[in-house]
Formats: structure tokens, C-alpha cells, sequence
């Protein structure tokens, strides 16, 4: 990528997670995908997410989701989340995110499209300024 | 795509799949998607999916997976489910998915590879001869 | 009970209801359960659930839930989820639901109670009266 | 109850918690309780609960479970979740658990009983010695 890392998180895989074969079912690593983003939003940019889905009536829907499901992670590994910018547009934003395990492979790897918009009319709008502002201070946009 | 569908199904969007911007949260419709590989497994090509991943040992995990959210979806529409077969390998079967409103707009497309796996190794291995077998009757594969 | 069954039907254990011992995650319980509420509004009562909770503004959130988790369920298991009306109340409706296997015996029972709200102010408010009349209607109710 | 907290842990009501009347959907709260038992024994009583339940084959189903919804809770709220022993049986274990908002008033209470079972023929069993002796240290069976 040559981009950097605008935030981590480790996360359990949880006896919920998984299914019948040991192994995550994958539609729980979208459950999983969503909560980093929340909590980048929350922790890292410091943009609390509930309040821009709430009062402030800013969605963010995803448009876009490539996803390679690289190897099995089973019930008790620790993953570790990360979370590189891929591009910055004045409506969108591309991320590229990776679940890692504990030997440092990869799980899975996720391109995810986000859109900005507007929870009254679905329709896209540009990031918020604060938002934006909180973006283009992460690291990777420094690169660019 | 120029093939054909070789198995559809209706499937209503429930209150439990939408979030609080009133749409469908974009992981619930990934739970969509493997129950609707489930059900053209068991109702189109005759094949349990319970026997095959339950007694028979064979994992059908996902390796790759495109996804374009095309439009929203709204709790109460009911969408049209399709599948068509992209490309039959020997140990990978790759799926173009599309959920379609009542409008005939596309909400959202999925393109799948799956992988046949033993779930002692988790290793690929060539699909049952029953399951190629059904696979390669399906409609799609008479134009290829 | 003495109750009559007001409503009934069958659902697949799927894979992704399953969990690394190879029976249903309790927490999926929960989401057949609401399923099989908005199947009975929309199929059963004639009331569109969707409506209800949409345009209308009605909530109808769970108060109370009694649980038993009689027998275990497995992928691949199809189940007959009857409900029956224990109570009908101005602003609260208790239920008694079953979710029986093939065999007869009843895997999981709800004793559920759920409340009329308001959306906008998430206080309780009387049933609306084409809703009233529907459970009135209701096979139970003529016992009581 | 008398009875000491054992166990305690925040917990964020995420987006994905909550449906579109903007509040828990509720089949979420028993996800949110499974895994509060996950980390209770993982981090409280120091038993990893992978290995019980994978190499072990130590299962821990639910047998009941009343559940209280006492007040809603919304997205970006946090909860703080809390484990308290009511019984140690041979083979069973009956927990109360509340949800506490920052208000410190309750938002749901479930009194859970688990049993302890292999997960080879599903029927009930002692608790492993190493559990058993983690659970009777803690603070509330000093009490009884």
C-alpha cells in the first residue's frame, strides 16, 4: 500500500463468531468490520459516530466491499484490526482494512468504499467539515 | 453476465435486518446471502447443506467476495434473489448474486468464489462427484 | 394452555444459526423469534409489521421473556414455531410460543410479553384499533 | 439479591445493535450476555473459555433465561454489564446479570441458568474441577 496505519484494534474471535466448521462464519466479520469503523470514528478521529447517525442525520453507508477471506481464524484468536486510507474524495472515502493474526498472516483484507450522506434523503453529501478535517490529519493523507 | 439463472428466491426485508437510518445493515445482508446458497443447495440442486457440512465434512467457505451495494433497501420490501453460475473449477465455484426490488433495480451484487474444502484439514479439495455432478446440470453450464 | 395455536410455521435450522458444538446459538433463537411476530402481523393478522413499525410510528418492543431451552436444535432441523395468546391487555399482548421438532417435542418455549409504544416518545399507548380487532379475532381470544 | 457482583464490564450500544426505532433490537442483548459470560470466564475466572468449549469439549448451553427490558437503550449509550452468582450446582449455574446505564438505572436484567454438559453427548455433567474451584472463590459463594 505505502499507506500507514490510521488505526489498530485487537479483537477476540468469540465462540458466537463461529460456526458448526470452528471457524468464523463469515458474515460475522462484517459485523466485526462495522464496529472498527465505528470505533476508528470514536477513538481515532475522535468523530463520535453516534452522534453523526443520530442527531447529526449523516450516513455512511458503504457502496463498495471487496473482500478476501485469506485464512481460517478460529474461536480464541486475538486479531489485530487495521485500518490504512486509501483515498479521500469530496463525498467517499476508500479504506483499506486488515484482520492479522497473532503469527502476523492475514485473515482477511477488506477494499470498503464508504459514501457520506444524508439520512433525510439517502443521497451523497460532502464529509462534514470536522469530519473531513479529522481525515486529512490522519497519517496516510499526509503521504499524498 | 450472458448466463443464466440457475436458482431464484423472494426473501422479505425484516425489521431485525435495518438499522436505525431505517435500511438494511449492510452485514445482515450477508446472512441473506449464505442462506440463500443454503436454500439452492437443498431446494435447487438437491444436495442437503446440512449433511454436507454436517456429516459428509465438507466446508464450502468463501475466499473472495465483491460486493456493490447499488441502492437501499428498506424493511418491509421484498427482494428477489438470483444465482448465476460464473465459472465451475475443480475445487471452486465462483457465483454472481444479485437481490432485486420489486422495481427491478438491483440493490445490491455479489460476486463469490467458494471453495470446496475437508473440514478435518480445511485444505481444498475437489467437490463431491454428487455436487459437481448437480453443478454442472445447472442451466449456465450448457452455454459455456 | 387451553390456548388455541393462532399462528403457525415451519423454519430451517440453518448453518449460520449454529455454533462450534454444532447446535443453534441461543442468541439466533431470538431472531426467529421476532421473525416469526412479523411473519404472524403480516400473514397471520393481516397487520403489515413494516407499516406498523414504519410510517405508523407504533413500536412494539419485548418487556418480559421467559425462556426454556427444553432440547437441543441442529443444523439441518426443521422446526414448527406455533404462538398462542395468553393475554391480550389495552397496551400489552403476552405470548406463548413453541418451537416443536419433527419429532413433536418442543425444542425452545417463549413465554413473551410485548408492549404498544409510541416511536416518538417510546411511552406505552393503547393497541390502534384495526390491530385490537385483528388479535380479537384470534382463535384464543373467543375462549377467554 | 444480596448477592456480590462478581464480574463487571462496559459495554457500547453500537449502530448495529439498534433497529429503526432507533433502540436495541433485542435479539442483540443476548449476543452482548454471551459474550459478557465469554470474558467473565476468560477474565474473571482465569478459564479460557475457547478451550472448554473447543478442546475440551465442555459445553455450556443455556437451559433458561428470563429476561427483564426494563428501559430502552440507545445507540452510543454505554452499559455497564454485571455478573452475579445466585447458585452453583453439581452440574449448574444460575447467574443474574444487569445492563446499567450511565444513570445507573437498569436497562435489562436476566436471571440465566447454564448448565454443563460434553459436548460429545450433549447430556449434563460435573463442572471441571479447575471451573468449579474458579467459581467458588468468587466473592459471592463466600456468602451463602
Amino acid at each position: 500500500m505505502g499507506t500507514d496505519i490510521v488505526f489498530a484494534k485487537e479483537v477476540l474471535i468469540r465462540f458466537g463468531h463461529c460456526d458448526p466448521a470452528g471457524i468464523v462464519f463469515y458474515p460475522r466479520y462484517y459485523e466485526l468490520l462495522n464496529a472498527l469503523v465505528e470505533d476508528w470514528f470514536n477513538e481515532g478521529l475522535g468523530i463520535p459516530y453516534a452522534e453523526l447517525l443520530g442527531p447529526r442525520r449523516t450516513g455512511l453507508p458503504t457502496v463498495r466491499l471487496e473482500t478476501d477471506f485469506k485464512r481460517i481464524a478460529r474461536m480464541g484468536d486475538v486479531l489485530t484490526q487495521t485500518v490504512r486510507i486509501a483515498r479521500i474524495g469530496r463525498t467517499s472515502l476508500a479504506l483499506s482494512i486488515a484482520f492479522v493474526g497473532a503469527d502476523g498472516e492475514p485473515r482477511v483484507a477488506f477494499e470498503q468504499v464508504i459514501v457520506c450522506t444524508s439520512l433525510d434523503t439517502h443521497l451523497p453529501t460532502p464529509f462534514p467539515s470536522d469530519l473531513r478535517a479529522a481525515l486529512e490529519r490522519a497519517p496516510s493523507s499526509q503521504e499524498q
